[in-house]
Order: structure tokens, then C-alpha cells, then sequence
């Protein structure tokens, strides 16, 4: 799976933090019930992986991101585990090392242009606006949006993954995140 | 032209996207007449390399600057298409070392204090913030003109090129900005 | 004295900008008479190393962090006056670096995920949140301090130094900074 195909998994991705094990088979369970073929599971907790790995392994139906994915170390766990992907909160040279030394899709958080135009530099050419609503939200969205068309032909067209706290904020959101 | 003279050209500059090369000599002479003698031309469309060798060679009383300039790789194609200098929306590594091999003037875009303190450590002193609206406006003006006064006789007083959308905004900017 | 120590002498820390050093022990013996026993001085003037100098020898009660350390430079200048730690705006891996070369107590500021992530890849997990009312304020500390925790052990709980003009604010700080 590469960055592009993860984020075509589909509109709005769930960010789940299990902090008993025991409950991820049945949450992720009920999430498809609901429709929902694609969740990301925040390694916030001690649960995380064993969670990971039991979803991967009950649910083949479901694909499971690995999510608040923080230090080198992590990557590799979180792929053992059953992760289909990796999403970060920020994006630094040790992680972009590690998900490339593994083959991994990567979603690699940015705040800032320079964020960005790192991630160009190594790469990556998808990103996830975090904390979206802290950053500037949509507007920052627009901002970044714009600048970084190549005049080479490699263009890009930034995808974002955009996460909102108010429910009533999403269609705001919507017609640029997905 | 260092990165002082590019600033003192004027106290706003004025961001060209240009989509068509035949409009851009067209285009910067009407913004000569009005008294405009600096514009930034950025490189989000495949004719803006053209308009800048098209306007430079037809308006030498023009300068010329090249904006939105994310790859290494830019920068020596906008000097050789007769940019003067060269604006970026980050600062990154890669970047600093370009316009350093051509010694080109440089306005990196920040926009947070961890970008201006790499900026001043890679030699570079004058910034843009970007995007201004978005990372926090005058009061980020503000707060990032105070800290970073040196103890030892090399202090530095950030000028800073900021952009705002509403007009109505920049009498809010201008007495910091310009 | 360590980073934690460092954040454990007081719920809150005066900064204070020294511009004759004749006022520095004045200044501190006022603020020690309030009951207040640490000070952060800003080197944004020419008198700060001097007043951290003044105020340590002439007060050993006060423990003194130098503030708006920006180049590696001043990191061994400010111990050398008696700063008992270092506080600055950014976080850079030349600041790390010399903090590191010292063994000298640090508290970087932090505005993006990205900064925090690199900090943690650096050995830093102690942060200050800068500046913090322009990043995001208390919705920026909650969005940072629920993702790093780690999945492995090393979790890490942040304690944010944070600054806010209005007073009135601090309500909105304290519980969440201190």
C-alpha cells in the first residue's frame, strides 16, 4: 500500500485509542458493522500493538493503520504488528529513515511550509495537517495548498487527512480533506 | 542585491501568478506605471520561469523576484531566467545551501521560532513569515521580533515580508512590517 | 540541575528583561521579597549576562535561567555568568549540541509536532510551548500532550512553561501548565 491508496481507503479515517486489548476485536467489529473498512490505532497506549494485531488477525476485512507513530522503534513494531501503514503526528529525517528502510506508506504530520518543503526534499509528497484545528484548519489548508506547485512538471496536489474536534466543523473541512 | 536591498525595494511587494507567458510583460508594465518596481513572480505554474526571463529582458527597471521557490533545483533555474533573488514559503537545508552555491539573496519563509533560530545558525537573518495570516499574524510578528536579540554586539533586527489577504488588514501589518 | 527540577521550582517563572544591570539585583531582591525564588533573564539585552552575574552572586537564594538563548554560543556564556539552566524560543540541533557538550539543564521551545518529535529523538522531553498564545494556547498543550506517549515504556508526560499576556488567561493555563 503506498500513501496515496491510504488515503483512497476513504473519506474520513477514525482515530481509535485502545486502552484494553480485549476491546479492539469488538470495536473495530462493530466499526465495520457501521460501514467502516479503515481505522487508525493510536500507539497512546500500552494496548496498541497486541490491539493492532488482534484486529489484523480477526478482521482481515478492516485495514488497520498504525497511528501517533513518534519514534524510529515504532515503525517496525507497528508493521510486525499487522499495521498497513504509518501515520505520525510530525515529520522528522529519523522517521522518513525508518519508513523507508521497512517499504511503508507513510502519512507524516506537518504544521508548517518548512515541514513541508522537508518532506518534499525526502520524498514524501502526501501529508496529514496536525493538529488541523490548532494549525490554522482549512484556511492553513488553502495556504499550503497553493505555493508548492513544481514548475518542472513533478507537480503535486496535496491530499490531507484532517482531523476536527466539533462534528458541526467537518463540512467546513470536507471539500478540501477528501 | 543582498537580502536588505531586495527588502528596502519597497515597502509591499506584490505576489504575481502568472498562467500565461504572453500576459507577463503586459502585466508588469501595468504595474510600472503605477509606481511598482518590484513584483514576485512564483513559481506555481509551468510559465512562470518564461514570464520571469520575459519580463526582466523587456522591463529592465523591474525587479524581478522569484517566489514560491521549493526545490534546490529552482533556484538555479530562476537566477538564470533573471530572478534577482529568490523567496521560498520555508527554510530548509537543502535550500540555504542552493542559494548559498549561487549566492543568491534568500527571503526563507517561518513560521515558528525552531525555523528562525536554524535560519540565523545557517547565516541568514531576514525572513518572510508565512503564512502570515495563518501562523499567527502581527502578534507572531511580535513575539518573534523580541527574542532573538544577540548578547554579543551581533544583534539583528528582523525585517519581515508579510502578506495578508483582507486589504483592510495591512494598516495591522504595515507599521511592523514595513 | 535537570530539566525536571528546573520546572519544579515554581508554577509559574517571572521572565524578565534586564536593560541596566544596576537594576538587576534590585529588581530580583523585590521579586524574592514577593516570595518569587527563580527568574528567567532574557538576553535580549546587552545587560543580561551581566545581571545574570549580579543576581547570582549577590543572591544565592534566586536561582537564575537564562532566557532567549538563540546561538550555541550563549549557552556557555550563560553558565559561565551563573545561569542555573537554559531556556530558548526553538529547538535546533546546534542548541542541542551544546547544551548537550555542558551537561546544562534545557528547556527548548516547542511550537509544532515536528519540533516535538525532534526533541524526542535528541533525549529532550521537557518543552516549552512558544510563543504560546500564538500557537494554539491551551488547545496546542492539549493536542501535544496526548499523542508521543510512547507504546514501549518510556512514556513521557510534558510539563509546558507557558507565557500569556493577559493576565485574566492565566486561569485557562494553570491547571493544564503547571
Amino acid at each position: 500500500m503506498n500513501a496515496d491508496e491510504m488515503l483512497s481507503l476513504s473519506p474520513v479515517i477514525p482515530v481509535v485509542t485502545i486502552h484494553d486489548a480485549a476491546r479492539a476485536v469488538p470495536t473495530a467489529r462493530a466499526l465495520l458493522a457501521g460501514g467502516v473498512r479503515v481505522i487508525e490505532v493510536t500507539l497512546r497506549t500500552d494496548s496498541a500493538l497486541l490491539a493492532i494485531e488482534h484486529i489484523t488477525r480477526e478482521l482481515p476485512a478492516v485495514t488497520v493503520l498504525a497511528g501517533t507513530v513518534c519514534h524510529a522503534s515504532q515503525v517496525k513494531e507497528s508493521l510486525a504488528a499487522g499495521a498497513a501503514a504509518i501515520v505520525s503526528p510530525g515529520l522528522t529525517d529519523a522517521l522518513a529513515t525508518a519508513v523507508e528502510v521497512e517499504g511503508a506508506a507513510w502519512l507524516p504530520g506537518v504544521a508548517t511550509a518548512s515541514d513541508i518543503l522537508r518532506g518534499l526534499a525526502l520524498g514524501f509528497d502526501r501529508f496529514k495537517l496536525f493538529p488541523a484545528s490548532v494549525v490554522g484548519g482549512p484556511a492553513a489548508l488553502r495556504a499550503f495548498a497553493a505555493p508548492p506547485a513544481a514548475s518542472s512538471g513533478s507537480r503535486w496536489d496535496a491530499t490531507w487527512s484532517s482531523t476536527t474536534s466539533p462534528a458541526s466543523a467537518a463540512p467546513g473541512w470536507l471539500p478540501k480533506a477528501c
